[in-house]
């Protein structure tokens, strides 16, 4: 009997005040007295203070002790001694690290042996991020893109969903490593519910998943943009896919963006191989490309030999005027490489997007995907499978364009009202609305301004393929922040913008 | 009113008969219904039958039917007519496709325009597969590796953990796109119980999460193999990590291996920059490596000015002998990246693995990653942080220490009694035997026999470097072959060895 060493354990440093908010009382309770086995600072043979005896300690109630200690000591971590109580038992002991010796690198010693800045490969020239703060959802007027609002986000639909996802039978079908395939219920809902609805027919052969829209662009470009050869993008443009390409090894040329969305300019387009372009809603500006600049491109690939590689990151998100199918939808000499992601619909954290290309293609791409990763995680494929077929996404899509629509007419109102000399296209859909000031106005300066009253903007200069470019622009993200935030958010943006001229034009 | 419509609905095509198994009734009817109204067989404003007729027609519960209805009345999709009946509802019907006309590219006409062969990167020579049948679960003697038992998942605890991570507070903080950030609470949880096991005190800065241990190595290489260089890989050896460097323009050297692990060649070792090994349990060998050549390797390393890549891919399943730490603990130069797994113990399918390197190494290859894929799925992070903090990571390891043991001692009397002329080392941990026949017996003839018996091995040809090679050896996996089928598989592969001579020495 070692319990006498129970009245040495300092039970308040095991247990410091619970929190009343966050996790459960009684998984704070278990993960502590786990950790505490775990690490030793609880030795095997220690006796536990009765349920009553802690439940008065922190002040909670005893049958959550109860409950802990019964599933602590079924998980083998505790013993029960009838009519004597909880003791720490042995059974996870020999789980202890290997001897301290070894479990120590001498940090000092020669911790800069390696010259690792030698031996990393350098990154490429021109590469740009558009960072957002960490804590984005702490501020009060977060005009952010590609965000979400958590307020929107169908909790209780997911929540059913993954469960339906942790069936024992389903588990059996997640679980094991798929190597290189596909949730088979996912892809057939992409096909019979999602694409048909940007007027794409696409068999089952011809569709890939991926770790969201942003591996598929890293994979396609991989495979099919050579080091050295040519991409169009638009100017101004996803910066992502640009450090994709320029990372590849490949030269880039911009074509100018305007309110009809990119011009497919003959000269621009004539050194290109390849074309990446976002016809639906373009980033930034969110203009939907006219059908004739559409034809114009896609003629362009006839002539050329061109491979288009068509973003549609978000184009469920329509809401004006009536939604025109993908570039995809009238390829009718398939030479587009179609992408597509959940990311700006259900979730950004689930990272599952998608790949329409001929079956050739996704043969070869689904290899390199094996390569790189195997495969996306299987049970979020299958809980997003189920949530399509039961009906919940639509009905979340179509909360969404309404919740988004009446946000961009807030938007457009505030804009007109505070921001009189912004010029703007209004958009059909997305969750962006991009402006553009005089020449002497610099979104750079406002941007650092704003941020520091707790608006988050961003500056049009991130997605110029020049610099410098689109100093004058900004990007007004409407997908994160509440509807009511949004009016007095660019009234107080507005107040700052007189003192955000360019300082000089080399600035 | 246009509820005449109803009598001309075919109902019986609309539901055909429930599935007993599989999901819930409730969940059939719900897919059922939102796809005929989604695809247009339901037209808006048809009456739907009444539950106690539509409970009838399907022979199920009326109440089913009626919680069905109510749901999907709540969601819009239906709408409930007091007094009248539930009819199909308006809401969702602009969600119907674009034109029909675009809808259709002509798959005959052009399909071959471009040639896509030409256009794609091609495949470096080298490449090797081994391939697992997508049914595996379903044949008698899997001896495979890599897979899991589903009968040993921690089913009931998972399932809590990820019920926790869909708490409305957790959703919001794994749902936003995490750009390059990893889960805090799973990297401290690797800090604190999992690598400490393997005698390594790693930082935060120092960890990086990826998807599967198949993403760890993948970004290793990009960043730390220049093509062209040479890397020493074990010989036989794992082929996805040969395969990733190959596909990286290197060039490859064998070191060979024997009971004591991988042999520190000086003359092999003299010509490569990077080593690739698996000290813990060799793969496919599945040999601990003696701690005199870890310090040979490590010695290389310092006077060769190289960089040793640790795959310690399921040294967590050392269940013989005492825990050997990581190589990456005795590591005072730090020249080891260290790449470990939750894939072989928790599941492969949760696709979460993890880089331990030099600080400035990680902020490279987070970069590496923001680009490919930028962050893996963040719900996962959080349900694998509350599994391990819980104490379930360490009770289930626990769990499969012991069963595999058990199935290790009872595949080793299986082989001593069946295949006797099989030369094999007993494994100290892992979860696979690696044996050796006399050279003129070929395993590869011996899989395919095998196959036809519902039995599954993998012949060691696979594994080597340079064909043919190892083509008399194969590997016995027992992660997801149930223990009382060890015996009866071995004892029926044994009656099929007779038939697998070599045909000739070209074969």
């Amino acid at each position: 009997m070692r319990d006498h060493q129970a009245h040495q354990v300092m039970w308040h440093q095991i247990f410091p005040e619970p929190q009343r908010q966050g996790t459960t009382l009684q998984s704070q309770l278990r993960v502590r007295l786990v950790d505490a086995v775990l690490d030793g600072r609880l030795a095997a043979g220690i006796r536990l203070p009765s349920s009553r005896e802690l439940a008065d300690m922190l002040a909670i109630s005893r049958n959550t002790v109860v409950l802990v200690y019964e599933k602590l000591a079924e998980d083998g971590y505790l013993e029960n001694r009838p009519r004597n109580g909880y003791y720490v038992s042995e059974r996870y002991l020999h789980q202890q690290p290997p001897t301290p010796a070894m479990a120590q690198p001498n940090p000092g010693a020669a911790s800069h042996a390696v010259n690792w800045q030698a031996r990393m490969q350098s990154e490429p020239p021109g590469i740009k991020w558009l960072d957002k703060p960490e804590d984005w959802q702490r501020h009060r007027y977060p005009f952010l893109y590609g965000q979400f609002d958590p307020s929107l986000f169908p909790i209780a639909d997911w929540r059913e969903c993954s469960r339906q996802a942790l069936d024992v039978s389903s588990i059996r079908g997640w679980a094991p490593d798929a190597i290189d395939h596909d949730n088979a219920s996912l892809v057939e809902q992409l096909i019979k519910r999602v694409l048909p609805r940007r007027g794409i027919a696409a068999r089952r052969d011809e569709v890939l998943l991926t770790v969201g829209a942003q591996q598929a662009l890293y994979l396609v470009s991989e495979l099919l943009v050579p080091p050295g050869s040519t991409v169009a993008v638009e100017d101004p443009g996803y910066m992502d896919a640009r450090n994709i390409f320029l990372r590849r090894g490949a030269q880039l040329v911009g074509l100018e963006v305007d309110c009809d969305g990119v011009q497919p300019d003959a000269t621009v387009l004539a050194r290109a191989q390849t074309l990446y372009c976002t016809p639906s809603h373009q980033c930034p500006t969110g203009i939907t490309l006219s059908t004739e600049r559409r034809l114009a491109l896609l003629e362009w690939a006839r002539h050329h030999d061109g491979v288009i590689i068509e973003d549609d990151y978000d184009a469920e998100m329509q809401y004006a005027g009536k939604p025109s199918p993908a570039l995809k939808a009238i390829d009718h000499e398939r030479r587009v490489i179609y992408i597509g992601s959940l990311s700006k619909t259900l979730s950004p954290g689930l990272r599952i997007g998608y790949i329409v290309a001929p079956a050739e293609v996704v043969l070869r791409l689904r290899v390199l995907r094996r390569l790189m990763i195997r495969h996306p995680a299987t049970n979020n494929q299958l809980a997003a499978a189920l949530f399509i077929s039961h009906g919940h996404y639509d009905r979340f899509l179509h909360q969404m364009r309404e919740e988004l629509a009446r946000r961009a007419a807030l938007l457009i109102a505030a804009v007109r009202t505070h921001l009189p000399m912004m010029d703007f296209t209004a958009p059909d859909g997305g969750s962006a609305l991009w402006g553009r000031f005089a020449p002497e106005i610099d979104t750079r300066l406002l941007r650092q301004a704003a941020f520091e009253q707790g608006i988050l903007i961003e500056s049009g200069e991130a997605f110029c393929l020049h610099d410098p470019g689109h100093f004058n622009c900004l990007r007004l993200g409407f997908s994160s922040i509440q509807a009511e935030r949004i009016e007095p958010g660019i009234a107080a943006l507005a107040a700052l913008l007189p003192r955000c001229r360019r300082r000089s034009s080399a600035a």
